[in-house]
């Protein structure tokens, strides 16, 4: 098949390298450095423009989420009938209601792979980054049938685990939780502790593995989450004054010195691990 | 040269397991099934009371940090002139301030390695956990000469890095941010997901890897984490204020939907990346 790649970075490039074994790939970025770097590492065949999907059989919308869902009302007025477009974005309530009325709504797909690094741009591709990871498709009844069978066919080959959750709000009121509020304690906790850095030197000589891994995501690129942040804010907000009112409670057992109640916290909250599963 | 290890878990275990290359290796845990666990692993060769640790070359005492201090006490009073004491507690301050006194000051070292995992127990000892970790050495002045040389000989097969802070006080305040609120905001971060969850069934079919890099410290064990939390508390109160703090002026920036004031955020804790050189 032929397919268009819309976006070539993290996702957008780790999918050209795993459609492009069976598949031939074209690109469109409007990065003029992306374009050149894709060629170059060999993630699409050419560069194309999109005036050219009309010939496609299928388009991956893989650019910020702020973007993503007006240029899918683009592309689906200009393919053909048998096109199948599906986005990749981490929000899915907007890109759903965008095309709700648009007549090729039955070519769209609405996916969400849990996969990524904390890494950007089409440097950041890789292959295998979504061997046995999720992917969540919402509102599959309203895709053609003969689309989605396209779609579990073109993904068989990355070993995915497909969820199907039918409501795009239910879909984002989840993701919030445990994706979208892992990011924002991240940048905080990294924001934090290079302000105190300011002042004391030489803080991060003390740092070990378990800062390093629960500061991993603050590596995220603005260009991405930005958009992600703010798109799916009602939600967010919610589970940050979760988290925060959690935040709170804890300062308080710590200034009253109440271990029993902070031991019993950190031991229920170490269930984490047989929910996780390692 | 024969080592006492007082402690048989994750971080007394698996220094068992390096020392016990080139040296004998006895035990000391008022846990039975520590003791058990930790001989069937080969851990140590035998266990021991404290009443005979005055024929031991070099004591390390690896219990949690609310019972560290006086038990270290309880040590010099019964070691030989020629003994080592050292400690590997996450606080300083407090054991420091605890044998400053001591006639046999002289003989103790106040150590901590920068090295862990999630997990605790005999079963977690593991062997290369202090391979290229941080060792970091408070009060170094305040040791025999001879001693410390003794440390660091010991060491040396551990291929670990050396980094000395003289004051007991500011370890705890820099570790506070760099290790002890990383452990607060993962806490807290589960705790919350584990709430909602409650509500919103199989909400961890969704989680990815940055869900679980974020989480991986809530699976601390509360019997070392609780009395560290307490014991540094005045640092950590201060750290946990700026967090935050942090968090609410994120949320006031998403409500007010302020995207470049949350892309320069987000932009310049990307920052945290080249401190941590990866």
């Amino acid at each position: 098949m032929k397919i268009a790649i819309i976006g070539l970075g993290l996702i957008g490039g780790s999918l050209a390298l795993e459609f492009g074994k069976n598949h031939s790939i074209y690109g469109i970025d409007n990065n003029l450095e992306h374009q050149k770097k894709a060629l170059k590492l060999g993630l699409v065949k050419e560069i194309i423009s999109l005036d050219n999907i009309s010939k496609m059989d299928v388009i991956v919308i893989a650019v910020p989420v702020n973007i993503a869902h007006k240029l899918t009302l683009q592309v689906l007025d200009l393919i053909n009938e048998d096109t199948l477009v599906f986005d990749v974005g981490s929000t899915k309530e907007v890109i759903c209601t965008e095309v709700e009325n648009h007549p090729k709504r039955k070519n769209f797909i609405a996916t969400h792979p849990i996969a990524g690094t904390e890494f950007s741009g089409p440097n950041a591709a890789i292959t295998n980054l979504f061997t046995k990871k999720v992917n969540i498709i919402c509102e599959q009844n309203l895709t053609d049938k003969k689309q989605l069978e396209k779609l579990i066919t073109l993904l068989k080959p990355l070993n995915m685990r497909l969820v199907f959750i039918n409501s795009a709000a239910q879909h984002d009121k989840h993701i919030a939780y445990v994706s979208h509020l892992s990011h924002i304690s991240s940048f905080m906790l990294g924001k934090t502790v290079l302000e105190i850095e300011k002042e004391e030197k030489n803080i991060f000589n003390m740092a070990g593995s378990g800062f390093a891994s629960t500061v991993r995501l603050a590596k995220s690129s603005p260009k991405t989450w930005t958009p992600i942040l703010l798109q799916n804010k009602k939600h967010i907000i919610n589970s940050l004054d979760e988290y925060i009112s959690n935040l709170q409670d804890f300062r308080k057992q710590l200034q009253n010195n109440s271990d029993k109640e902070i031991f019993n916290t950190i031991k229920s909250t170490n269930h984490i691990s047989k929910v996780l599963k390692n």
